[in-house]
């Protein structure tokens, strides 16, 4: 495998003081392509994601298309659970549906702890291959739904504002439902682990409904078996932990020992280093809606987000995914506004 | 009209030391009731908002049944953009749907700042008859949607997880955005004084969507109009502010004079007083999805809950509106344990 030649990312992770601040998007390699829609018409979710050769074309699109400093493996979270026997439908129109969710000690029996070779063999092939075709240009994020996530979905079947039901399921089920997030947490970890033995630089667990939790909750519900992945992974490879909304455990979450910490725009970069210490990377915070704004717009507030994060620790990110209905120009001029920028 | 026999919510937003905390539940005159179902099944939304029999059943029916410290107005924050011209359609299983959103100039030549005795006129006939039912019970709060909230609806035409068209427009046309915010402001304003000289005790501004903006975003777009209506407000009646989720700016919040603010359980009761200051009451922040556990553990946690914000400048509520599907006696034993409570 070639030495990568654009490390900035690793670097940044491992609290290096960089050249200039890296930059890559969440959800990047998405619908706002029209060279991703194409493939989207073509193929189903799931085809796209368990064909190697798709796979790795949509990964390394954005990395050809806008330039960022890193690649992320197209895949899904809700294959985790796929993997540990439940039906997943991924239609992109409608969002997730798990038509038989987990309620009662009953459906527990229809889940397993996977070995992950036998059923996720093809994100592992799928690695292999992008890492070879991207050939060192930029590193690739491998990465998996946090336990407390994935739980929402097994238990919901469905998107959700509240998942009041995957509460309903942790407040008064307690021992399944931790039974459960120990399932998903042992999976992960191996999945993780195997995806970084593919050839993934670093790992990021998407904890997207740990902000829908009290700070007492979500440290039972949620960090608690976080923190049980970092310890496993992160001699492996740095982990980086994006628990939406979270804000209020950004200090405990820095704890753990993973390297980055996501943050969305609904805090200020001072205000999150003020909480999670200075021995951690901030990744984050643009506001997605943000590249509706007009370009002169989006330079001006993406410049103000980096002189107030400084030059470093930090990785320049969105604070959620990049919206389908972004230009491509708007997406390339944020990337391009952080490549140019120079620290004072 | 009568004295109030039980003034402990008034008296809290006036800061004084009160013998025990008042209590009561957002959406409490709701699904969860079966008295409020079967008025629900009889007659549309509007029809139940509109006659103030109805109207005043509905507000009633949790000071009967659950036994709340506050009845709170029957009603929508859509009536607003509704009497300003535009079309609501309210079907509570799908949500708010405006047919004709606004999204140029030539859209708003349909908005108007309406006299609101001709277009609300049932508002403050309801409040009346209210006052007059409740006979002093309880005192009543008036509400209203703030202009940030009521603009995502008017722009986005119905709910989102991002109203991200909400936010573009704002973005891409800020001049239209801004006099739109100020019509909707004027006509709050109005609005509330009129429910106010009704008879209404307090009344509350929802921001329901305030935490989807960065705090800049916060502060410019909805914060200073906020500003304005308490300014305008105060001196008739003290003003609640419950922009959920904007914990950032609930220093700023503190500072436009408002006698209250509500939280979500996203903060904690001593951060949220630590944000706020000493000079505020806070409202919440019980989890609604908790309110499915156990009874047992729903005391448990209502009286940590009471514990940790102390017996001064706290109003009990919930984070967010009760959901549909609690229990009965779960809502009533929350209430139950607030009023029973003994602070030590």
């Amino acid at each position: 495998m070639s030495a990568l030649k654009n490390d900035l990312l690793l670097r940044t992770l491992r609290g290096e003081k960089i050249e200039r601040t890296p930059v890559w998007m969440m959800r990047q390699a998405g619908r706002y392509l029209p060279e991703y829609r194409v493939l989207r018409e073509k193929y189903g979710f799931f085809e796209r994601c368990q064909t190697p050769e798709l796979a790795c074309e949509i990964t390394i699109q954005p990395v050809d298309i806008i330039g960022v400093d890193a690649a992320i493996l197209f895949s899904d979270i809700l294959v985790v659970p796929q993997a540990m026997g439940l039906e997943v439908q991924l239609i992109e129109s409608r969002g997730p549906v798990l038509p038989d969710p987990i309620k009662t000690h009953r459906d527990m029996q229809r889940v397993r702890v996977p070995d992950v070779h036998e059923t996720l063999g093809y994100v592992f092939d799928a690695i292999k291959l992008i890492k070879q075709e991207l050939n060192g240009r930029v590193p690739l994020i491998g990465f998996a739904g946090a336990p407390w996530t994935i739980l929402c979905y097994m238990v919901q079947g469905k998107g959700s504002k509240t998942f009041d039901e995957a509460k309903a399921f942790c407040y008064t089920q307690p021992f399944l439902a931790h039974q459960l997030l120990q399932m998903i947490t042992d999976t992960t970890i191996a999945y993780l682990k195997q995806q970084i033995k593919a050839g993934a630089d670093t790992v990021q667990l998407f904890d997207s409904w740990g902000g829908l939790l009290s700070k007492d909750d979500f440290e039972n519900i949620s960090l608690k078996y976080i923190k049980q992945i970092v310890a496993a992974v992160k001699d492996d490879a740095p982990v980086i932990i994006f628990a939406k909304g979270a804000w209020y455990s950004l200090k405990e979450m820095a704890d753990t020992g993973a390297a980055g910490l996501g943050i969305d725009w609904c805090i200020t970069p001072q205000m999150a280093r003020q909480f999670a210490g200075n021995h951690v990377a901030l990744q984050g915070n643009f506001d997605p809606a943000k590249l509706l704004s007009p370009i002169p717009e989006i330079k001006k507030e993406v410049k103000q987000m980096l002189a107030a994060f400084g030059n470093k620790n930090h990785i320049a990110n969105l604070g959620h995914g990049i919206l389908p209905n972004v230009p491509v120009d708007h997406a390339k001029a944020f990337v391009d506004t952080v490549k140019e920028f120079q620290h004072s």
